[in-house]
């Protein structure tokens, strides 16, 4: 087993067509149609770790993944050839060598989401696929004053998927940064790992405060009461995008 | 029929499944499209006058069209029937009732158009669709300075399409912008009117001289020369869209 090589890759999705990264028994994962490729490839299964185990409808820039693979294909040419079997909607955008040991999720430190929203009634032809509508205006000072509270090593057990099971809700979200452009406004969040949904009610929360629904001190609250029905609904999963994962 | 109201339609729409804005023998053209929607609303046959005829692939942000119809229906009824019936590629953004005489394309006093190219070999599915690849990077500076010699009253015969049949190949070019912007190059075309493919064969040329395989000054002998195998190739449809006409 020790003649397969561990390759490292840089995988970029639209995450319309996709029921998530990881295979589920309804719908198609971009896990599932990385591993029939390289299964093409090489002839034999293949089992590919993401780093990050997007949700249905969910986004990616910079997911990364690590795959052993029998043989000794150049990068370059494992690259067109995974390109040329995989759907358009999904593009290996890199491919190297990684050590024997390495995996894409137990080895990353920090990850960045981002998440976009656009104040507008009706989409257009020319509405970007990976923004979610909003039909009103947001406040963007007062998510930012909100942001403030959550940045820090904390228990983010409020913004986590009700049932989900995991042994420490602790995280250290390390950067929160909300941008506004024109209609669009932008939401970066970087931290150590995330929990379920976790982007996803934390910008939930947010919207609610940027429309005057909450207000920006509530979210220490939320924050220190561990309770999932205290934070905002969950933003729908079109805008939100892993960007980048850090080693 | 001075009963029948004339309205003024801002039309948006991603060109590609569409044989241009122009009804063809072959393909499906947009203004058939509003053409049906409006005989549905009203059972008569209807005639839409587009400001600009776009080909095939080329996408609008600011189209405007006007047509009478018989009836009374308020405007922002006219506009939630319309786009309830058309296809998701194409949005009606503003209807208005208009003078009973106005006509969308004898009326344009000057219209705008944008080419965006991306300098990538590859694409990706965040890739703009209304882009255009190039595997290259271009030296903006060089078309800027080749740009100048277009801006002014000139006759554009050797900027158009060969075979064409116009009764005059003089136009107005009142502004000619290009911005660059990370991998990004963005060309904004302002003239009282446009030849048959002027803005793809004016985009073609930029290309050639950014890249290095044409000089700054043959811009202004091209011009002069009046013969269209000076200039050079007709830029492809994918980059090119009509942003906004004036009235």
């Amino acid at each position: 087993m020790q003649s397969d090589v561990n390759y490292r890759l840089i995988i970029q999705y639209d995450g319309r067509p996709f029921c998530g990264w990881q295979r589920q028994k309804n719908g198609l994962a971009v896990q599932e149609c990385i591993e029939k490729a390289f299964e093409s490839i090489c002839g034999e299964s293949c089992f590919v770790h993401g780093a990050g185990r997007t949700d249905a409808g969910v986004h990616a820039l910079g997911q990364v993944a690590s795959i052993r693979m029998p043989g000794k294909l150049m990068s370059s040419e494992l690259k067109k050839a995974l390109n040329s079997l995989l759907p358009n909607e999904i593009r290996i955008r890199g491919v190297r060598r990684a050590p024997y040991e390495f995996h894409a999720r137990r080895d990353a430190v920090e990850k960045e989401y981002r998440y976009l929203l656009l104040s507008s009634s009706e989409p257009s032809p020319f509405t970007p696929f990976y923004s979610s509508l909003l039909p009103y205006r947001l406040a963007v000072d007062r998510m930012r004053e909100a942001a403030t509270a959550l940045v820090g090593r904390h228990d983010f057990k409020s913004f986590q998927a009700s049932g989900s099971l995991v042994k420490s809700t602790i995280r250290e979200l390390r950067n929160l940064d909300i941008k506004q452009g024109g209609a669009f406004v932008s939401i970066s969040v970087v931290a150590d790992g995330f929990l379920r949904h976790m982007v996803r009610i934390i910008v939930g929360t947010l919207i609610e405060i940027g429309r005057g629904k909450m207000e920006p001190e509530e979210m220490s609250k939320i924050l220190v009461s561990k309770d999932r029905r205290l934070a905002g609904p969950t933003a729908p999963p079109e805008g939100l995008t892993l960007v980048k994962v850090m080693y």
